[in-house]
């Protein structure tokens, strides 16, 4: 096989694409700062049981294994950023406050997520810790809306959930893991048969609530029918009251609702949403509350905190905006007199890209659109149009 | 052992840190973009024999190895870049003229490269491929400098040599590769008796000429020095006038050489150079002249192309250059009223960074320098010192 075949899954990111990327990072980057997060880079490389800590058998095997040298263990290539950043609240910030970070690199995947996916998507992302009100996560989709539209993506529209719905319903029943998996795996396909079956021994209430909530998705009228067809207990009625206030606060994308959905169930504690550019079926970003998704690496009771984010694949993204615009620059000629340098370097200082064309490549085109030209004329270097 | 501990020599990088490698990083990629640099993003992973392939022995002891689940081949993550770049440009670029490029990512390292190293460096890089000539050396030797002056590094001290002038005084030898391996050994720690050993049955004029590289540092005289130690080969005396040359051309740094400075011998065909920072003992950035070093990657006979570059570590860079201003923020209280909530918005979109004040949190200390406040006064949301 040829040196320069790539294994499957995994390509090069070129010229044209790797700069609108890294526009975007600026971007998404820059729109977290402005409201007050902070960045942090989590590494690469943890402990295998670092990562997986609490998070479920489907990381684990995400998750490329290999063997460190110096000590002999096992470590693991991070498949998610956010179990890295609750590290980094809980232990190495340790405020007692509220804390917002937000993260922007890799991650690597075994295998990958959907059938045409990278096993290499650069995750950006956002979290707020230590707030467990639906004022953080109004912030945190709020976030998530202006990052994307910071990066052009327009016809924005938010599908809402809660994971409160489902768990309070299944919460009194006495559940094996794997009878548990089923119901959520019948839920997220709508498979109302499997869910009959699955539901048989539930309390008429729950099964009831279970099978109703197959047909709630839609727009706003989704709230007042399930109102009617959930049992009205506190966690339900209060879940569906911050849907709705959420719903009538949030700005900049038409907002639905799909009270089945559940997957991430094992991980989501309250409030999960999915943003989607119009007519695209895989969402651009994903996110919810996880309260409780540190509590493994406090030292302290009181690290099992509050926690809200979301988080998006760029590479994913990149392919959903529209294209970047051709940067223009400047061609100049090859020469060693200062007068020519010093004209280069002042250019380059405004913020212009200036390609000099080195001996022998005179007749060649590159890849910057050069549409003017540095010349001499009259003992002075003057940019003119070509 | 706790889940938060990280392996050896492996770190988190903490908010004020990040933000200041985030702007490092921009401010490198735009001085490389001013000199018609293109932007290219390689992956982590690839298949090990392409990652390794013409790179020698000390890289494969440096790159962490894996299986693909998808293939059952072995890959190897990058513990270097600029193979990778070098393929891009053979394959799948493929032009015939000159090619410019940079790129910006993380590479993971078996083992630490120095005692107190990562083994986690963000590497950032930039490479001319397609000019044989000096005017590419100096190209590359000026976009280092003034990307570490971009960066607030001061008092830069380049150091010149050339591969050349040793691979000619053993090119008429005939060597076994660990003989020649110990050669360069002994002349990268000027150790004489050992040189002296080695090269006993060495030409009298490759002896001499060897012999006379361990005394060949210093300033510019230096280049004096070996026109009358060192055997006049074409060679030799060309590599001499080009270091001549570059010394001269060169701006922003105090240029000094250390002809018998053979780290890299395997690789750099030509110029080598190194920038240290005043009174750092470490490099702050390395690069030279390899050419072939893509050959393998070409189908045509023509893609051995010539090549010069560099590359730097920004968790170095970032150590070695005074640190960011703290960054002034805006705190606002919390409210759903619209009239708040536009003039949040655009105090944001000014590039402000407006830190909401969550219900529950007002007594709290932020991160962020909060030196004004956003504050109702007779109807209007103004912003005001603290």
């Amino acid at each position: 096989m040829s040196a320069w075949v790539l294994p499957d899954h995994i390509a090069d990111v070129l010229p044209s694409e790797a700069r609108h990327i890294e526009e975007l990072r600026r971007e998404l980057l820059d729109t977290a700062r402005g409201y007050g997060y902070e960045l942090v880079m989590p590494p690469l490389l943890e402990h295998l049981e670092s990562l997986l800590t609490g998070t479920g058998e489907a990381l684990d095997l995400q998750t490329f294994k290999l063997v460190d040298q110096l000590s002999g263990r096992t470590l693991g290539l991070r498949a998610d950023t956010t179990p890295q950043v609750a590290r980094i609240d809980a232990h190495l910030l340790g405020r007692s406050g509220l804390t917002r970070l937000c993260y922007c690199g890799p991650v690597l995947h075994t295998r990958p997520a959907r059938p045409h996916a990278t096993r290499e998507p650069l995750q950006f992302g956002a979290e707020i810790y230590g707030h467990a009100g639906p004022e953080a996560d109004l912030e945190i989709l709020q976030l998530a809306l202006d990052s994307l539209q910071a990066a052009q993506a327009s016809g924005l529209q938010l599908d809402l959930a809660d994971a409160r719905i489902s768990n309070s319903l299944l919460s009194s029943e006495n559940l094996t893991d794997a009878h548990r998996h089923d119901v959520h795996a019948a839920l997220a396909t709508k498979d109302v048969s499997a869910l009959q079956r699955l539901s048989a021994n539930f309390s008429a209430e729950n099964r009831r609530g279970l099978l109703a909530l197959v047909d709630l998705y839609g727009d706003i009228a989704v709230l007042d029918e399930a109102a009617k067809r959930l049992p009205a207990t506190p966690v339900i009625s209060q879940a569906l009251a911050q849907l709705r206030w959420l719903a009538g606060q949030v700005q900049g994308a038409t907002v639905s609702f799909d009270l089945g959905d559940s997957r991430g169930y094992a991980y989501y504690s309250g409030m999960r949403f999915a943003v989607y550019a119009k007519g695209a079926s895989d969402a651009l970003a994903r996110g919810g509350r996880y309260d409780g998704v540190g509590a493994v690496f406090g030292h302290r009771i009181d690290r099992d905190r509050p926690a809200v984010g979301f988080s998006l694949d760029l590479k994913e993204l990149v392919m959903s905006v529209p294209p970047l615009a051709l940067r223009a620059a400047i061609c100049a000629p090859w020469g060693d007199a200062p007068a020519l340098r010093a004209a280069i370097a002042a250019l380059r200082s405004q913020g212009e890209t200036v390609v000099c064309v080195l001996p022998g490549h005179e007749s060649e085109i590159d890849e910057f659109h050069c549409d003017r030209q540095l010349i001499e004329a009259a003992g002075q270097w003057v940019v003119q149009s070509i």
